[in-house]
């Protein structure tokens, strides 16, 4: 059986766990506490030398990085299409999403949800600057077409889903930007859903 | 024919370059000035609404994301084979150098050596210490394997050497780690490899 390293605060964790209940793959989940350091452990890191959850274990092939797994479970299914084109178009937002939204929407909330920062730290500040022209950015795309690639439900939308609909504890309104959360409620209706707080 | 929007200074660009040279794909490239502002213009904001290049043009198909950029160029190549496990190791280090490689080796090379940030600014020396981990990461990785996804060249390769062979322009020291050094000695001899600077 598929087994999964993870963190119940984590997004990134979030996103692989909503993608097998939706595939209907079974896995068992071994919970790791970040903020304790297990995944600093000499055990952790002989399983990813980043230390860092979620990280795949199938059989012996052990897999980190949250979209590196999406696209692992999700190859040749709906969810990730064998059309090259299609392919590109989910690989561009999944990158967008590690590089441009993680950082600025994922870190923020992580700084002041659980670390307790100050919401008018510069730090926090800089980058909730950075993560509000995203959010933006996502809105204006979201406006002509359902889900992020095409009319499609794809890896895409999970990978953006799961620290977007959390954005409002990194301190982000989304209340200005329908289209984002109109996706958000069809992302939140595609079947086999399950919220973070699920195993 | 295929075409790239791209700058000089950019190891991004410089990825998706090599790759094309290496699969004898003729391309042109149209250089766009990041530092003139030239992503951020309303003409380039309709090409890639996130103003970053490198962009790739393929007849009506537009892919920003170097990353994502080497994967539909290289699909079905010995570049990205078509095999899961094998795929699913290639994205986990291109996912990898997009969120824990570029922006601390990248990143603090544009600082340093275009924006003329001072050696000892706190964000400078806060971003090297996660810089030094990873090449660290990389180095001790490299030394049981010739290349990041076991015995064979890839995408995984291109895309990790553009900001390493450059990491000494923002400050690194990669002269206590042979197997990194090895490794990008073995990059430069592979078949039609071209330097940063060509076009």
């Amino acid at each position: 059986m598929l087994k999964l390293y993870d963190n119940r605060l984590s997004g990134n964790g979030y996103k692989t766990r909503l993608l097998m209940h939706q595939l209907g793959m079974p896995f068992e989940v071994e919970w790791v506490d970040i903020l304790k350091g297990e995944t600093r452990t000499p055990e952790f890191l002989a399983i990813n030398p980043n230390g860092r959850i979620p990280t795949l274990v199938d059989s012996d092939y052990i897999l980190p990085e949250s979209n590196a797994i999406l696209c692992y479970l999700a190859d040749g299914t709906p969810f990730l299409p064998d059309n090259r084109q299609v392919k590109g178009r989910i690989l561009q937002w999944l990158f967008f999403e590690q590089y441009s939204h993680e950082p600025n929407i994922a870190t923020v909330r992580h700084w002041l949800a659980h670390l307790g920062y100050d919401a008018d730290d510069p730090q926090v500040l800089e980058r909730q600057t950075k993560g509000e022209m995203v959010l933006n950015l996502m809105n204006e795309h979201l406006s002509v077409q359902p889900f992020f690639v095409g009319g499609d439900y794809t890896i895409a939308d999970i990978a953006l889903y799961a620290y977007t609909h959390v954005a409002h504890e990194g301190g982000y309104d989304l209340s200005n930007r329908p289209a984002l959360k109109a996706w958000l409620d069809r992302v939140a209706n595609q079947p086999g859903y399950v919220t973070m707080d699920a195993d």
